[in-house]
């Protein structure tokens, strides 16, 4: 499996952040959750050893206190590959902002503090905007200087790129400026002249040479440094931004490799695409930024809307379409996206685009490479072209999606090395030597955009010809005059661009608007529309999923897809666990179990959680544990509470009754559970299941008939059933 | 109250559609959930009166199951002005959705029957694009004309507007177009001259007389046909979109009134505007048109999707902005928006704006009155001032507010009709005699606009000024070079303009691509950015609400605002009934109670719904049925059940034990409870349920303690909770 072999980081960005400090907040917001604002949580919560029924009031609290303030590091916290709560973490959050709320109204520091904290958020989203659009500048000035590299080298200093090299040359016309006396091909450098065929054959040596090199080196660097920086990375930032944890992978090092190779990459002309990964670059530098501020640092829910912000950052400063980028993070890419963060994304999203614009990087003070310029009109018939165009990225969206998950699954089957290497080399041959000869541009999600648009430019073509010579035809009667240029092959080109991109990723109104960004004019979004459309609906029929989520699925994320409905008529008690053929639940008993038997009981399963119930007799539900919370809170009082031994009771009940006397004293653990997990009834369809699921964030549901527990789902119960039931195999869900 | 006095409504219409068929699909739905799919529902749900134990299989099926096929009228319905359940809803249609897939496989009619259905969302997107354009067309259209109508009329047809009667004239210049000789102004008419003092005085007069007239008339119209007509609407739709429930709202009825005096309105040149009122006729054709499709007409949850785009549309139209509209919709109007949604309000939105664009209202193929087409560029400096706008537009809009509802408040109040007619009338007098003379136009959320861009234009040529004669201050060195126009003041109007209207409606991203779609490009959006995030933040600090929650509280709909944190720190045990005083909470036990003991619980309570429990001992929960369906279907029973009286049991069970010779026959309702109701623990924070009554779109949810039915809370309850942490009167929140 792929996943495990992603290694070599040093930094485990996601959650570096949770230091002993972070605890206190986090015990806190635990404890908060179970009292109210009369009693001070620890009176209620934590009773004393002392004797006194439940209407006393604890009148004395002992050394155990002192431990219990102070919190248990690493209670809360997720391990790697793993999925958050998200109730949990907004709950945390809102815990936080109450605090500071209150707060603010003590002393004028702390009113700062509150204002200070309230701005945070857009004070990051500046930060995010800033450099992302730094990179990104930086990125295009590089990849742009190491192109013209491959074709020779500037004598005024080898930093210069062509076009620099050529500023202040005395030749002025715009066709003879290319040919200043500075700059030297590669061949007029080596031998002295750029003409012949000789000549000619060592330019396109040295450029292949060139190429081959960037490719190396970009392949080297991941492979070396930052396994994670390679492809696009879009499923895993859907999946991170779905709730799952994988450590390292937008962190500082990947960014660094990311970056580096992104350049190599797109000078080396291969046919990669600077899109994709730009999302990745500017999600690593939200990431990356979270950790100055404490809000986001500490919280993983709330980090993960600066990360919906930062992919509409990097397709605003890779298309130059700020609106359209974020439309594609809430439709393509989050998942959690309220409508805080949708001002704050397009305010993020802006700040890169005209952070990218002031660098200038293709100087003319364009944002992107391939602005349209063209304004011509175009003709109601012409629509049937468009969805024609339309029909061929669907079913082309549809095979690249097979071939490219085929490929990957052989990819992760087949483990032989170096026939890999060899195979990859020839590939980068095949691409350098064909990129080459055709000069398709790097970029745009290539290939998907290149192959619509070299097949809408050969439709269009057609059509034009067809409309010249037969304009007397009746389809052309009415609009299209002799000797008039009423076809726009770019026109075309830029629907099949679409429809293919369509047909491959599923988007649909992010895609027009991005491309109606690009084109900037109103005039294409019913051509534009009519393709996506028809390719969507051509692609859809064909297979369900858009390749991200093709590869989360191969890659066995736990992703729960928000737009595909679960159409089946399963009930809850057909999903959960235990099966019928399966031993009862493991449960733990709020007063009757020693710290022994809760270990053993973490040793024999590798649940990640326990229900908490009154008696195992009356299967009534109190609360629910987390396994890593529990381990961590036995660990830590055997080695730092006086006396606590296997044959101690542990108390998950808000007061302890009197323990006799020559007896271990007892753990206090409330503080640990949840007083608030989700229930559903055992009749509760599944369709509702999954919805609750998914709007609320659950990493696990407890199931309960007439009141008395019955069984648990989880999100990898839920996902497994669906594989399931649309016969994929269940197993192929790999983690929590 | 002025709810209560809203009548005259012959068109019942969002439930309209609820007939004896309709409940065949609801009761089906509700046997469906309780069942699995090896089991025929029917024998699981209802056991026959024979005599077995729990594992027996039912051997009779006695005619008791004829009753029981047939559904009984009414169930599964909502009551005017009350909640959806939204959970229930989208569950109904899952289950439409299923039985139509399963069948699609049986033949061929059924699959194309499975095709058409799948496709009848986008036709009817479709239709309302094109019913909404057309509308919209009309008004333009009608109003133009009937705005020249005040000045004069066209002799060769009164039904020519001024622009259409000098169409063929002879005078081609542009200036001289106006004056051709049809086109009479009523000066000329009447008294055969156009100059002097006198025909100027006749003229203004003969203006000032239809201005009135025309108030008058939409006035009286909407007071005698169709009192929901009044006002943009927006308030209300939001309102419905949530899940509440106000018949006639959208009806036929609404439509043609409210098209009427809305061409009225905006003729008379009142200060009215017609851009939110055209966001509530574009929701009449939506919930028009769903009557054409059982999937919408049927579900109040799929309706509401297609009223979500219609608003879409609405915005669309009014401002010739399809992006800006779609983002609208999701971020000021909807509460349930899934991406597919998106996609079809944006296809709808497109395909209003160009039926209107064909329309050719205006004659010069632009969507809108107020396209703009200067693109000089800004300077960075400049922002000091637009944010100075945003920062009036925050104070302007929150003054708005608290004025409007004030005034609100008072004509709530105040019952004295005349003395309210007569203020009105000078109101009208006094816009009209104002618009006289200013020409301000109408339209665009007038007067928060019209206000806004007056004082950017005052700004805007005060910094036009300051640049022209002092050019060699610091702050224009560089960037304003002497005699240069390097000050747009059109630029400053427009900011000013978006500035207040933001501070009044509180919208971000939409209205600022609102205004991008404006003025058509991309330049503009940082001014415009920058004035409505100072405007948000000032009028935000000044009064949390916007104009539409403002109107929404004022009218005490429930309405659970999904924008603002709820930031108190209270459980589910603080807000859920009954309290500690209260008497306990009305249960139905499973299968103890006759049909007397439920009616007068019925009679004595007034609450909306009852927990089904195990025992009154045991508090253990086993589902919930609703108040309307409990007295339907014993009314229902006791007049179409042989046998059925006051002392015949009801049973919510899965099985009937066997009767007592001589004893009535039982009432079997376990089909109209809702088997998986919702339940939350006495200890989750309020901050929680308040999301997941958000997020799922709940009427009520249940409260345990462990695993003990204890409570419930209701929407109007969470309502009443916030007012009352916020210091306002629980008892202004006063629907269900």
């Amino acid at each position: 499996m792929d996943n495990t072999g992603y290694c070599g980081e040093s930094f485990n960005s996601l959650q570096s952040g949770t230091s002993d400090e972070d605890m206190v907040e986090i015990a806190g917001a635990t404890l908060d959750i179970s009292s109210t604002d009369d009693v001070p949580p620890l009176d209620r919560d934590y009773g004393s050893g002392g004797s006194y029924g439940v209407g006393d009031v604890p009148n004395g609290v002992p050394k155990l206190m002192d431990l219990l303030d102070e919190p248990v590091p690493g209670v809360g916290t997720y391990e790697d590959f793993n999925t958050i709560d998200w109730v949990r973490e907004k709950s945390k959050d809102r815990d936080r902002h109450r605090e500071i709320a209150t707060k603010s109204k003590e002393s004028t520091l702390a009113l700062m503090k509150s204002i200070s904290d309230a701005f945070s958020g857009w004070l990051l989203m500046l930060l995010v905007g800033l450099m992302a659009g730094a990179l990104a500048g930086g990125i295009d000035i590089s990849a742009h200087w190491m192109t013209d590299l491959k074709e020779g080298v500037c004598l005024n200093g080898f930093w210069f790129n062509h076009e620099h090299c050529c500023w202040n040359s005395n030749e002025t016309t715009f066709q003879e400026r290319d040919k200043c006396p500075n700059w030297k091909s590669w061949a007029e450098l080596i031998v002295g002249t750029n003409d012949g065929p000789f000549a000619y054959i060592m330019n396109y040596l040295m450029y292949v040479c060139w190429a081959l090199l960037f490719s190396f080196l970009a392949v080297s660097l991941v492979r070396a440094f930052a396994p994670y920086a390679c492809g696009s990375g879009i499923p895993e930032i859907k999946t991170i931004l779905s709730g799952f944890i994988i450590r390292g992978y937008l962190g500082k090092w990947t960014l660094m490799i990311k970056t580096i190779t992104l350049v190599l990459a797109v000078s080396s002309g291969l046919s990669l695409g600077k899109e994709g990964p730009l999302v990745h670059v500017a999600c690593c530098c939200g990431n990356i930024l979270c950790h100055l501020f404490t809000k986001y640092r500490r919280n993983e829910a709330k980090r993960r809307e600066v990360l919906s912000a930062a992919a509409a950052v990097g397709v605003s400063v890779a298309f130059g379409a700020p609106i359209g980028g974020v439309l594609f993070s809430l439709e393509e890419v989050s998942y959690y996206f309220p409508l805080k963060t949708l001002w704050r994304s397009f305010f993020a999203a802006l700040v890169a685009a005209f952070t990218l614009r002031s660098i200038n990087p293709f100087g003319n003070s364009r944002l992107v490479l391939f602005y349209v310029e063209f304004h011509s009109p175009w003709h109601l018939l012409e629509l049937i072209p468009f969805v024609l165009l339309g029909i061929f990225g669907g079913i082309w969206g549809a095979f690249f999606i097979r071939a490219n998950i085929a490929w990957c699954r052989r990819r992760k089957t087949t483990r032989l090395g170096m026939i890999r290497n060899l195979v990859f080399t020839l590939a980068i041959f095949c691409t350098v030597v064909s990129c080459g000869f055709l000069q398709v541009p790097s970029g745009l999600f290539i290939p998907s955009m290149a192959v619509g648009a070299i097949a809408g430019r050969l439709l269009g073509v057609g059509m034009e010809q067809l409309a010249y010579y037969h304009h007397d035809w009746v389809i052309f009667r009415g609009w299209c005059s002799p000797g008039a240029d009423c076809i726009t092959p770019g026109l075309y080109a830029m629907v099949g661009a679409t429809a293919c991109l369509g047909g491959v990723t599923r988007m649909t109104v992010s895609l027009v608007v991005i491309m109606f960004e690009l084109t900037g004019g109103l005039e294409y979004i019913v051509p534009l529309m009519a393709a996506t459309m028809t390719s969507k609906w051509v692609a859809d029929a064909l297979g369900r999923e858009g390749i991200y989520e093709a590869h989360i699925r191969l890659n066995g994320y736990p992703f729960l897809e928000s737009k595909e409905e679960f159409s089946h008529k399963t009930l809850a008690m057909d999903v959960m666990r235990p099966r019928r053929s399966d031993p009862p639940l493991s449960v733990i008993t709020q007063d009757g179990m020693s710290v022994e038997e809760v270990e053993s009981l973490i040793a024999e399963t590798s649940y990640s959680g326990f229900p908490v119930v009154v008696s195992p007799e009356s299967q009534r539900l109190v609360g629910f544990v987390q396994r890593r919370d529990l381990v961590i809170s036995i660990e830590n009082a055997r080695q730092r509470q006086e006396g606590v031994v296997s044959a101690s009771r542990i108390f998950f009940t808000e007061y302890t009754p009197p323990q006799p006397p020559n007896s271990p004293p007892p753990l206090k653990l409330r503080g640990i559970m949840d007083l608030s997990p989700f229930t559903v009834t055992d009749h509760t369809a599944m369709d509702i299941v999954v919805d609750i699921f998914r709007k609320l964030g659950l990493r696990q549901c407890l199931v309960t008939h007439n009141g008395r527990l019955l069984g648990i789902i989880t999100k990898k119960d839920i996902l497994k059933h669906m594989a399931q039931m649309a016969n994929r195999d269940p197993d192929s869900i790999l983690f929590n």
